[in-house]
């Protein structure tokens, strides 16, 4: 059995994953509740424990993903979403109470693009793209089998490629990074210029609200998703070039709305397609979508086959 | 002692190459005389019988490069500089005369990616990208010591990544790809804005006197590396971030002009670079520029070590 942890910055998911990529137990910790790395490790690890014990089950290995997590040497540093901004060894706080179980950390990008790999639709697949549209956007680049680290495990950093060279203004200090036009808050300032062109008063300002807008068929909402289709497609066509994939799967809170996004974009990666890639590339959703806890959990327990 | 032919529009070179790299004698073949591929390959075929003859050596594999050439299945297709269009197996053809001989067949930027690993400056590197810049321009993507190939053979086709969505129109039928702005025919067709912009006649329409003139301080000549190098060193600090690599090394005719084009590009390289990978990535010539001969049979004979 292998145990599978996502800490984000509101909770840390914890989870006993079977080799077929069954959850089947978990629980949950207030990750804002715990002032240093390693109270929050000590709870983490008393809580796999606690799960292996009600289940009678030995932990053969413990995947623990996290934003801005390190795979070369298991630390984190200045993750946005944690209160803890100085550098700490996930590694090693989890070595402490579990010395002789293999611990493998990486970033949550990386962790679902395994998760896709190992118990998603990427089963068996050599050549594939995940994207992760969600408050950021991310990636990981799978070639040969095998996910793409680069030299400083950085590599699949994708939300910062440059699409408009004179754009948004960029949270990474640039200006039009493809993650200022597809992720959550992208969607908003879409649908904030549209509306302003249209002189319609904006509904909301939040991305759930924006969605549940365009499922409900609001025109000015389902134009933002087009226009977000259009940037993610063309993107994508570019993306392709590099790697020559058979599949790019999309996943997070931003690719949950599904058709809305799914068709803009196909039809704007097509367009834009290079002629010899032509027809053989499918962009599909995740298959880890259904539940967000099994996805973060199934992911870090994916680590594990790296 | 390998074999590695390099089928050009012109001329077709081949070349005795010892496992050190070093090339022990060559000829040459004149490409265009041919009418069909039997007939070229059987040319090609007796002139390796010939060197390997004269130099008293056993072939013990034949690598061969051309445009268009597939790496899947060894055949070429409708190559844009040969005469003949129709699909032939090089494979097929070659295996006619060595029958009991490895021979391995690619295009040429993946055989030139191939012979920077093995005998130019990415010895030993993990992670690097190879970018030729010339009639046209294309690339080799090296992921964990890997070169990438992706479903098609296909991946690395990144002169076709699109960077102005509404910029120059292009062979491939679309518009913008990064090869329109810093290939050979680009750096014509920027040259004449140029000196359109400032009311001057240009001094040619020919990228090699084009060259010549900025060598020689031309001031519309330099101007043009400048924009040239501009557009490179954004559309690389983009391709950075998908692959992480640790070298980025350029090759061809394009790149033979220097520091006039190395300059600009690692300047707008570094000033578009995502923070994560800033004094990490280097910017480099290739290491098979010294000879255009050499390159092309190294990187073919190359082929083998796949």
């Amino acid at each position: 059995m292998f145990c599978g942890v996502d800490i984000g910055g509101t909770n840390a998911k914890v989870g006993l994953v079977d080799k077929s990529g069954c959850l089947v137990d978990h629980d949950t910790v207030k990750t804002a509740l715990y002032e240093t790395p390693a109270d929050l490790v000590l709870t983490l690890a008393y809580t796999i424990l606690r799960l292996a014990k009600v289940n009678r089950v030995t932990i053969e290995g413990i995947g623990v993903c996290c934003a801005n997590a390190c795979a070369l040497d298991g630390t984190v540093e200045n993750a946005a979403n944690l209160k803890f901004k100085q550098k700490f060894s996930l590694t090693e706080l989890f070595r402490t109470y579990f010395p002789d179980t293999p611990i493998a950390v990486d970033n949550d990008a990386n962790a679902a693009t395994l998760g896709e790999q190992h118990y998603g639709k990427a089963k068996g697949l050599d050549d594939f793209l995940f994207v992760t549209l969600g408050t950021g956007v991310g990636g990981g680049v799978v070639c040969n089998k095998k996910l793409v680290y680069g030299f400083n495990a950085m590599a699949g950093e994708i939300g910062h490629i440059i699409v408009e060279p004179h754009g948004r203004p960029c949270g990474c200090g640039r200006k039009g990074c493809i993650e200022r036009y597809v992720s959550a808050q992208g969607a908003v300032d879409t649908y904030f210029e549209i509306c302003r062109e249209n002189h319609i008063e904006p509904k909301t300002d939040r991305y759930r609200e924006l969605a549940a807008l365009a499922l409900a068929s609001d025109p000015q909402a389902l134009q933002t998703y087009g226009q977000m289709g259009y940037h993610l497609g063309r993107f994508l066509a570019n993306l392709a070039c590099v790697t020559a994939p058979t599949h790019i799967f999309l996943f997070g809170g931003v690719a949950q709305v599904g058709d809305i996004l799914l068709e803009p974009t196909r039809r704007a990666f097509n367009e834009n397609l290079l002629f010899c890639y032509k027809d053989s590339i499918k962009i599909e959703l995740s298959g880890l979508m259904d539940s967000s806890t099994d996805a973060a959990v199934l992911g870090a327990a994916a680590l594990l086959f790296r």
